[in-house]
């Protein structure tokens, strides 16, 4: 089979996918709407992209290119622990700048903001060109933030691996072929009402909150027009007969003549990994 | 006065914080926790840092490093139009390869695909850097997207400034001294129950949706734990006496022995610029 997944090589994305598809052939493709439309396409059989990370937030191209699609959707998440370390010059002096590619320094933020809290920091093109850069350069005044094995391939000494706990992102796999209810699964729909009024939201939620339905992550973001887009997760199969009744609900409320076809997208169901424990 | 705000120079953050105090000593600051924690420190009078993208989405480092905060908050929201250019040389080729910062790759990724589908995407510090490349290895096959000046201080042709619609950031200054109502405010909160089961989220906005505030922003997020944040932004002044009682009432819902002091904590009321429009 063939897997796209974003690229470049030799990041967590290719890890993951790797791990998923050892003996597959594995594309890598840049941006990530390029490897969401190659699966809509059927030029691969799955698509491997990140759509969360417990630091940085959603990947709102991940979520605003599936929503373009029509025959796709997510049929698994997996879970994978990111683990940065701050590495330097053996003999390195004081520090005074770390480099880092910017999604890293924001994950790592908290650590060097009470470390070094007078250091500049410098965004580079990724976590390993970080490092190369500081062993390139001789620079005994940086740091680096990257992997430990970026660090030691760049000959760096690692100097501390416990940076950002909790931080952990959240990929999925896409495809066209929807998986089957399993019994502990999870839902992301997109519900795009076509009016904005007060208590709105509180309107559709009360729908998932008399059903006992758990939500799992919700988001709201402006339409780039007068209204909104709510991103909603839940526990439960888009085929689970609660699930149905809940969103035809939803669907009634928002949409009573039934006159907008897309008020209610989902993105896919998929078994639940219970990600963020 | 003294304002720190989110570094490097020459960026759009700097062009806001121009804007707002052009007569005062500007000093940039990295990453955003430190200009947070500067002026919670004293040490400079305002902050200014980004707090939400129109296509990239909230920026988590801000809402964090504000609610870790016991003394400061954000008394201003300032919208700025973001327009990326695409850019390559005079006498440029093919385009197969297209360079810029990991953010405004993002942003212009759905015109990238619908226009150059098979080109690859590759991250730069940062926008400018990105036009220079080009410039300095003369690479006929690939494009930058950057501001139009970075392009054109490049020495490099204005190809298309259209590159992705609604795109703006909305930045937020910060200060010790809280605003006054004016009668048309927002307030931004953090809402962290102690306890997480179903149909909560919707307990809560039951409050709002009852006492007609409108929402404007809603955002969960695992607190690293067991259960939930909630970011909230809704219509109206913490001072209102509206919004006094839907908190109130929001908070004996969610702690009604009274028991968890932060249970909702104020990031801050300032004027409503409607910056969405």
């Amino acid at each position: 089979m063939k897997i796209a997944y974003l690229g470049p090589e030799k990041t967590f994305t290719e890890k993951v996918t790797k791990d998923l598809f050892p003996k597959d052939e594995l594309v890598p493709i840049t941006p990530i709407r390029n490897v969401v439309h190659s699966v809509e396409a059927g030029e691969v059989d799955f698509g491997v992209v990140p759509l969360e990370n417990f630091y940085n937030g959603e990947v709102r191209e991940t979520i605003d290119s599936l929503a373009e699609c029509k025959s796709i959707g997510i049929i698994q998440e997996v879970k994978m622990t990111i683990v940065h370390c701050f590495g330097a010059l053996e003999n390195h002096g004081e520090i005074k700048k770390i480099l880092s590619k910017d999604q890293a320094l924001e994950q790592c933020s908290k650590y060097l903001t009470s470390e070094y809290p007078s250091v500049q920091t410098i965004s580079t093109t990724s976590t390993a060109e970080a490092a190369r850069i500081i062993a390139r350069d001789k620079l005994k005044d940086a740091a680096a933030i990257a992997p430990q094995n970026a660090l030691e391939e760049a000959g760096l000494k690692v100097l501390n691996c416990n940076l950002c706990p909790n931080n952990r992102t959240r990929f999925v796999v896409l495809s066209k072929k929807p998986t089957k209810s399993t019994g502990d699964d999870k839902t992301l729909v997109v519900i795009h009402p076509e009016v904005d009024k007060p208590g709105i939201l509180h309107g559709f939620l009360k729908v998932f909150a008399k059903l006992k339905i758990n939500l799992e992550y919700i988001q709201s973001r402006p339409d780039g027009k007068k209204g909104y887009c709510f991103y909603i997760e839940f526990e439960g199969h888009k085929d689970d007969k609660i699930i149905k009744k809940a969103l035809d609900k939803v669907k009634k409320f928002l949409d009573s003549e039934n006159k907008y076809k897309e008020t209610i997208k989902i993105l896919g169901s998929y078994p639940n990994t219970h990600w963020k424990k």
